[in-house]
């Protein structure tokens, strides 16, 4: 599936405000920013390579469909980029992970302590967007991204409990990814909807939606790490299972609580030690008993309930057109 | 020097507004931020050994001192104390500290990893006790603690940049100390004139003054450090040197730049390798080169600034009479 022709109009838009967040500011910390944002490399020339800016399409394209100008809520989504990029350059320290976006991770570059610092100084930069921001739906907005950090960051907690829990539902998987991930899409939604002057109503539908986009999102994203397409996906085949990663597919896989050789795989540490298996026998495994139809099935039936909650805004009075092809590109993305 | 007698006045008005603040929210998240805050041990039980709440105590004298109840600036009082916490959690893990307050540090007890969250959620409760608030003056109190948390991010930046670097100036190192403890501090203070209705220019002249008592406070702490008595700093004297932090006194001494004795000392890894000096040594070699003078001139002139600072706000029509016994406390105490 590819992009709705006007899928990305707004990010020369959201490029201009990131770069404008962090024209000024202590000259090694916007250094680390824009290796992190993708505009540099390590070496400090340019270069490509950020991420999808997903989050801020999202808040720009709410303000579009409730019909105001998109510059209106760009402090809203500079703020919540800024938040997701801090939360990647932790999280990379948290799970030891090397490599982000085809480069080296902020902490392998700047050393674990002061991407501790990165982080945290993305996240105030963040904040930051709309303390300064004077227009009437800013302090609901700055209430938003608050509470979703706070979600985001329990979230974090969850999955990093879940690699040494004996057990993990389904359940408790999708609160994980709900606060992980959801959360901050969720608010993305919100604030560009608050920022817009949408009425208390509307900026919770808004924030609804994004927020089941997110895990709908989230539960692809699963799909595609065990059994995506490598040419498409840019990734190895089944890269979540080398890095054993507890996925919904194994978190279902695993949900009969028996000890074999699948439950021994996830139980070794990612340290090159062997249980006999290959990822491409775990991901057999895992299709065996169900998971990959199942993890399918909840994919759809999760991007369905967001449609549903689309359906919401749109009794709201809001177009939506446009959220409708974003979030079906979002969610039957192939990559 | 003892305690005004009611320089603890407002103590219990601020565990309260602690206590309130992480009454809600994940129970494991909220079990470690008890435990960073001195109320439980590692185990759940009840315990006392948090730290000095020095920065939201200013902050209700502050309030205090402009005439109003201090339970108007509570929001504020209790925002800077979680903001502190923040940083002492990340600050251990960045630097490797296992003891604060005589108690494991928080990475020790609930690991590296999980440690990085609980940071990142007192940091948003923090925030979030302001964006809660509806009081005129939050929205400039809110800016207050964003801008000192850039700061102080800018400055534990530069610290552990320090720890690599050939040369130190006085200048660089009061610079980092006024971002790293001078800013909160400085946030403290404005954020009490500012929720308790101030104009900006006494909220200026609060803040300043805070910042200014910061870097007084910690270029007498450096001094402690080195020549505290402990029996009434209760670390081993010279602690500081054992751990071979670059403070006030090791960046005066070590100016000239030329490598001897001291300057390996200091290069040498925290690894238990000697260069033959004992820390009473290194010591008496600081001391031996005017550095505890020097330390001790410059903590008084620095105290002396911080009460020319007050002088303002005295000409602004405030009442500055605790608050002078207060500042006489902070940065004249022995341990």
């Amino acid at each position: 599936m590819t992009a709705p022709e006007n899928f990305q109009r707004f990010l020369p838009l959201v490029e201009q405000g990131l770069r404008r967040a962090l024209a000024n500011g202590p000259d090694e910390l916007l250094r680390a920013s824009r290796y992190v944002l993708g505009w540099e490399d390590a070496s400090g020339r340019p270069s490509s390579g950020g991420g999808k800016r997903l989050r801020p399409l999202i808040c720009l394209e709410v303000a579009a469909a409730i019909g105001v100008a998109p510059e209106r809520a760009l402090p809203g989504a500079v703020a919540v980029e800024l938040i997701h990029n801090f939360s990647l350059v932790h999280d990379d320290i948290q799970d030891g992970d090397a490599i982000r976006h085809g480069r080296p991770t902020a902490w392998k570059v700047i050393g674990q302590p002061q991407a501790i610092n990165l982080g945290n100084f993305l996240y105030a930069r963040g904040i930051g967007q709309l303390t300064d921001c004077s227009l009437p739906g800013a302090p609901a907005a700055l209430r938003l991204l608050v509470d979703a950090i706070e979600r985001m960051v329990e979230g974090q907690w969850s999955d990093i409990a879940f690699e040494t829990a004996a057990q993990v539902t389904e359940q408790e998987y999708l609160a994980m990814v709900a606060g992980k991930t959801g959360a901050l899409l969720g608010a993305a939604a919100g604030i560009g909807s608050a920022l817009a002057g949408a009425d208390t109503r509307s900026v919770e539908a808004f924030r609804r939606w994004g927020e089941l986009l997110g895990l709908a999102f989230q539960v692809r994203d699963d799909y595609l790490g065990t059994w995506g397409d490598p040419d498409a996906t840019g990734k190895s085949a089944s890269s979540d299972i080398v890095r054993r990663k507890r996925t919904l597919p194994v978190v279902y896989a695993l949900a009969a609580g028996e000890t074999d050789a699948l439950s021994a795989y996830y139980a070794e540490k990612n340290d090159g030690r062997s249980s006999g298996l290959t990822p491409e026998a775990v991901a057999e495994i895992l299709a065996t008993r169900g998971a990959r139809e199942h993890t399918d099935a909840l994919a759809r039936r999760l991007a369905a309930d967001a449609d549903d909650a689309l359906y919401t805004v749109a009794e709201l009075g809001h177009d939506t057109t446009t959220l409708r092809a974003l979030a079906a590109f979002i969610v039957e993305r192939d990559r």
